[in-house]
């Protein structure tokens, strides 16, 4: 058993209230309104500048030009994922100087800061277990909700068909994502070091549920930015 | 004009949001549900934890012998003012393993995190200004309650006569935490030296104006709990 | 086995190095130039504003109340060693502002910095272990010297007697620091939480080997300074 | 006058003493012994490693996409200058594993953990005029001596013709260093933001003396290694 499964089994609720929430559902289904997925689309893009800022910590926590490379290399995809969210926000009719005006709000902050905190105060395990639940449970949302593209006509090409938010999971779906996901799963035991002790897990399990309980707080947020 | 003025003055209708908060206003008047008191209070034990770390953030940053000092009474200040909280809440019965056990809520985290963040990716006036909205905002809160006592036959000793909520007004309005309050406004002038530049003026006024937001979704948090 | 022991194990020749140094032998026979002892105290000074850092750090670095009153109270601790070391050089003849106005020497920058770094990217264990050659060293040291007062005619009340380094020796010797040192060795235990992986073993000796060998630097700095 | 020519300008003798070192004087005329050079290309293969995680720390502590980003390249920069060096060492008869597995010596710790240090506990300007002595100074040295490369009978493209340190001596006079350094001082003006409290420059103008003093001893550990 992975250390990831370790921590999800530990978090079995939340984690079940997280990548199936009513937010990921209705996304699926092509019936999330379309002002709901706006506002998330906004704060996603200043969660990421946050995310890029929590890669470039790993690589300063580095203890070896190998996993300093690494880290740049997380990096690097962050800043070139964010460029494509723009992009994307664009195409969605938000302009960069609004989506760069825009403030954070508090399920943003809340997530973001909370793990660079736990990732400055912690080591490297800490931070990347903080990261696990965006890192990898995305590309869980996306497997699952990938079904969903083929209902709408999807080409099976990954260009997301004529479902309204198909671009969005055949991302986070399509291979180079599921691929940062699996690497991220074994990057997480390559820094367990083939052990944990009790309180070292409960620790690590403290941060897992904090980062998901965020997680699915991040996602009520853009629900209720239009009540 | 002292800086904290300044930055009271650019966000002037986020900084009236938070010391006129329905929470504020109610509590001063003795209106406050019990049960939204009691969330708040275990919010705000999680919330003195954090602060402490954020005192002992300062210590770290600090560039001689008596800022480290300075820094290092402010942590012993708040410890302090975590053993009185602690005893608070036993006589509001909520026992302590109840108090340590309760997880941290959005808002909490939101708060907390943004300014150890703010600190550690900052400088050390970075920190003292997005720790203000507390520090100084409390006394300036405590100040406007503080005739409330009188009104529930306090004694003026300070013991917060008959009102629910007196210990707490008297705390904030009590001559320790002015003080606090006032070296905080001075230290946030000796730490400018006398001039920002324009752009350094707007990084803080953003610290500033975001932990003033974060304060005003603490108070919510409280008021949201018994919805 | 304790952790200490084990790392100390590890650095058997770094460790002899340190604390049986031509600095350390010549200290307790008397025959140190009163010169390099003079600039060893200088140096220390700045060694100790650091170490004030660095447990203000593990403050930081804390997830509990516990272990933030705990770190704080040791901050406190260096912070008092701090002032009678102020005391104890003015009585040499340095007086305060030249002793702030001292440059930091190059071992001492490397030392105290590396102490920070260490604990800063990597978690609070490898902090306590890059604090480890001072905290423990010096009371081995001083047990090993503390026979030296006896023979100058020591009266047992740990007043230091007639030695020229005496009151030097009585302090590390005495029952107040050889307790901070049985106190940190503890710790480290109750940090490695009964057992670490062959890798972060491997991680934590080269962080004691390092510190090890830059307290040899340190001694041998002050020598160096008559030359 | 830019930032860096103030700092540059009250530091004037410590400055002198870096740029003129007698290990450079020796290199440019190509008298440095080889065991120096080699000791010296070990040591700042390690200097290399920890100045990437500094950059990697500067991307950390950005406020805007924009900076991290810029960051983020300049960690990528050094990156690819230490891969550089990892075949120029090889070259010079240092296998990859006898680089990675030498001890970092006193004064390649100093300076690197000093950098670190003086970046994570002040704020990005404090880091950028601690690096400033390098990647800054490293172009004043290489325009210093580029001179020499004609005397060898260099032909003009920057190959290094028949000097034996001439491939160095090319690489930091070379247009791409050369421009990355007029960078740096802009930056650093950037920084400043149009203005600094004489407080504030005081603490600069300490962290940039600092800075480059331990440049110093790291010319003079290169040369004493073979003493």
């Amino acid at each position: 058993m992975t250390l990831f499964e370790t921590l999800k089994d530990r978090c079995r609720d939340e984690w079940q209230a997280y990548t199936r929430h009513e937010f990921v559902t209705a996304l699926g289904a092509g019936a999330l309104p379309l002002a709901v997925f706006r506002d998330y689309l906004v704060q996603d893009f200043h969660f990421l500048v946050q995310f890029a800022r929590a890669n470039a910590l790993a690589a300063y926590k580095s203890r070896t030009l190998a996993d300093i490379t690494a880290a740049h290399a997380a990096t690097g995809a962050i800043l070139a994922e964010t460029e494509l969210h723009l992009r994307l926000t664009e195409r969605w009719g938000i302009p960069r100087p609004e989506l760069e005006a825009a403030a954070e709000k508090q399920a943003t902050v809340a997530y973001t800061r909370y793990v660079l905190d736990a990732g400055m105060a912690g080591d490297v395990l800490d931070l990347h277990v903080a990261l696990a639940p965006c890192t990898i449970g995305y590309a869980e949302i996306g497997a699952h909700l990938a079904p969903r593209l083929d209902e709408y006509g999807g080409d099976g090409d990954g260009g997301g068909g004529g479902h309204p938010y198909g671009e969005w999971i055949a991302e986070y779906s399509g291979p180079e994502f599921t691929a940062a996901s699996r690497a991220a799963i074994e990057q997480l035991d390559v820094l367990a070091g083939g052990g944990l002790t009790d309180r070292r897990l409960d620790e690590l399990t403290d941060v897992f549920r904090t980062a998901t309980r965020l997680e699915i707080d991040f996602w009520q947020q853009a629900l209720d930015s239009v009540l």
